[in-house]
């Protein structure tokens, strides 16, 4: 089913807002078989938004359009597809409903302007909102097309996009039903991926797509069938093939997050973790608690930038930084060490490399970062030669330490993975 | 001067990659006068692209694309110029040295298919790509329109329109020269700033712009006059008038970030800066770190995630933290302290507060964040109470944080901004 998605917001326009929802958008449409053809945005003007959705009508089945929903003048959406589409508003009693619950909820009193929220094209189902007033829009149009509104707030267009309209597309599917599972990567290049599936003979049935981001992949399976579960039968044992074939490379599924993946695996192993930052200069522990509850298993971090912290707060030996220089295997384990006795953590890691721009050599060239690990009974480091720019090569570095973590507490610290970037034991 | 944008890519329409070109675009464009009216995203088959690329044609006086240009066979961005305008590929020597010497350099030997990006359509100019191979190029077309295309790669693109686009968009306008002027200010509200400029009665002649983010928000002032040096003479006095109302609050200019600012003070000032986070979790030091060469400058910190660590190594009195709590003034006090002491910097700055989802209480709601800075001399707080989920409370807070640094540098700490946020001094 080709469509094409329609962002509307005069902030998009002007270059104040980066479009986040349009790759959100196109990513869960895909998933339901939906494949995103055109991606529009326009400002508020209610000649921009008519043109643009004559336009996206004209060609696709589905048009999804997001932004100007809202109570005040310058949210035309409603009026426009009302326009466009020949179906006059009207009030939709449930969509008023669930805007005066709102106000009474807050204990605000309701605004007249705000019941315009409640005003849709006929033949439209209102689509609820369960975090703001504006609802969604549903409206099957002529030869099979369908228009879909949703609010611009992020939050609350993932919400009704999660609750409405993706169970919605499904069953709209009819009798071809689409699952889809998406594995999470991280370690492994995409072309050792791409490598793999033709290894195991994916059949064609199942729709293959890679979604790379520095040094992580995700790789989504969708398969379509005559029913949810034939669709299942069909993915299910493609996934198993996958997972083992990739092995500890697989840190999650669906739209889980590695930092999250290492607080669970800290969690379950009641373990708690310290950490030593010299070049990613706290970004590992600002992932660490990026995650609600994180202050369970996160006892803190050092932040070492200066050399004198490394020996004053981490205790690194100071005839181990002379001889070796900070960035080395050895200050890397040393700093690992030091984390676990500063913090009083069941763990360590620790990280000191060579950022950039500048402070490279021939020797220690910008991007080589060690990484350190230590949970009392041994300590390990790994060499990793990043490439990109600063920010690129903390992200990076960054990822490669909780991916360390991570493959510790599952016990595969020695496994493809580690061995391939030398880990020493010591 | 209306515009329009046209990306082309495939991983935007898979929702593999977040269109961060289009705002970026919409932005500089809009400093030179061209107003973006519309902006289009489509995969790389030469059908949508020429689809487009023929629909921006018939509306737009300047279309710009972007992706497209490499060379592998789905970089089709130029083939479908020539077909659209009919001006056949023709090879620009300039541009194939240009290849040539890239290869050379990095002493990989030359790709025949690497040359394909040299070919542009006749009576295009190539425009120079300092950090890539495939130039950019520069199209007037017919009846004044202009057809301006990029690569995708925003290191590129970026690198490309600093140095060639934007200067020739600003000598194209002939008579009308544009200039402008951003201002990025913190701690003040987008409706105070829109009563400062009522207030100051800004002339018609000028062209603002709000953009606001997390409690920052960027004033662009833009001015269109007979020549640049007559455009700046009107934009000048205004800038010059706003510059002083809003204070302190104008933390840098044009593309500043707060920690870029916060870094060239502390070294103007020779001055070292240890951090002790809390709520925060190392975020405050990732961004401050994120600043190349930042290393003259930041010893390190202690991320302080549990109670312990702030009093092991940060050194708070553990009555100090029995009797009011780790949340709390006197805390962020002893902890920008103890990260003076223990990181041994000329300043510390310290963060403790709610992150949330949980852990708040009716006295101590999430959001609830207390700023310390001690010079040695002097140590105070600040109080701060935030919106939004965890990560934008970790955002916010981190802002601040910066902020309390860069003001305590200039001097004005117990200034406007500070008093009304109660700061406080022992």
């Amino acid at each position: 089913m080709p469509a094409e998605l329609l962002t509307i917001g005069s902030e998009l326009l002007s270059g104040a807002t980066v479009n986040t929802n349009a790759a959100y958008l196109a990513r869960r449409l895909g998933e339901v078989g939906v494949a995103c053809r055109r991606q529009v945005a326009v400002a508020d003007a209610p000649d921009a938004v008519g043109g643009a959705l004559r336009d996206a009508l004209s060609r696709a089945e589905i048009v999804l359009t997001t932004g100007g929903l809202g109570p005040t003048f310058d949210d035309v959406t409603m009026d426009i597809i009302a326009q466009v589409t020949h179906r006059p508003l009207a009030l939709a009693p449930m969509a008023a409903a669930a805007v005066r619950r709102f106000y009474t909820k807050r204990h605000r009193r309701l605004q007249q302007a705000a019941l315009r929220q409640a005003y849709l094209p006929s033949g439209g189902t209102a689509l609820p909102n369960p975090l703001g007033t504006a609802p969604g829009l549903w409206l099957p149009l002529e030869v099979g097309r369908l228009l879909i509104a949703l609010p611009g707030v992020p939050a609350e267009m993932r919400a009704i996009m999660e609750r409405s309209v993706l169970p919605r597309l499904r069953r709209r599917n009819g009798r071809t039903a689409i699952e889809s599972r998406t594995l999470r990567t991280i370690g492994i290049v995409e072309l050792s991926i791409e490598a793999i599936l033709r290894r195991l003979r994916v059949p064609r049935t199942i729709d293959i797509g890679l979604y790379p981001h520095l040094r992580m992949v995700d790789v989504r399976l969708t398969a379509a069938a005559s029913s949810a579960r034939e669709a299942r039968r069909c993915l299910e044992p493609v996934e198993r093939r996958l997972r083992r074939a990739l092995g500890a490379a697989v840190y999650g599924a669906g739209e889980d997050t590695l930092e999250e993946i290492v607080g669970a695996r800290l969690l379950e192993r009641h373990r708690t973790i310290g950490v030593a930052e010299s070049c990613t200069g706290g970004l590992v522990t600002d992932r660490l608690t990026n995650v609600p509850g994180s202050s369970r298993y996160v006892r803190g971090a050092i932040v070492a930038y200066a050399n004198e912290v490394k020996w004053r707060v981490l205790g690194v030996p100071r005839t181990l930084l002379a001889r070796h220089g900070a960035v080395s295997a050895p200050v890397a384990r040393a700093m690992a060490q030091g984390a676990r006795r500063a913090l009083d953590a069941d763990l360590g890691v620790a990280l000191t490399g060579i950022a950039g721009p500048s402070g490279g050599s021939a020797d220690k060239p910008v991007g080589l970062v060690f990484i350190g690990f230590s949970d009392g009974r041994r300590t390990i480091s790994q060499r990793l030669q990043l490439l990109g720019n600063r920010t690129a090569i903390k992200t990076q570095a960054a990822q490669a330490a909780l991916n360390v973590i991570r493959l510790q507490l599952i016990g595969r610290g020695g496994s493809r993975l580690g061995r391939r970037r030398s880990v020493r034991q010591d």
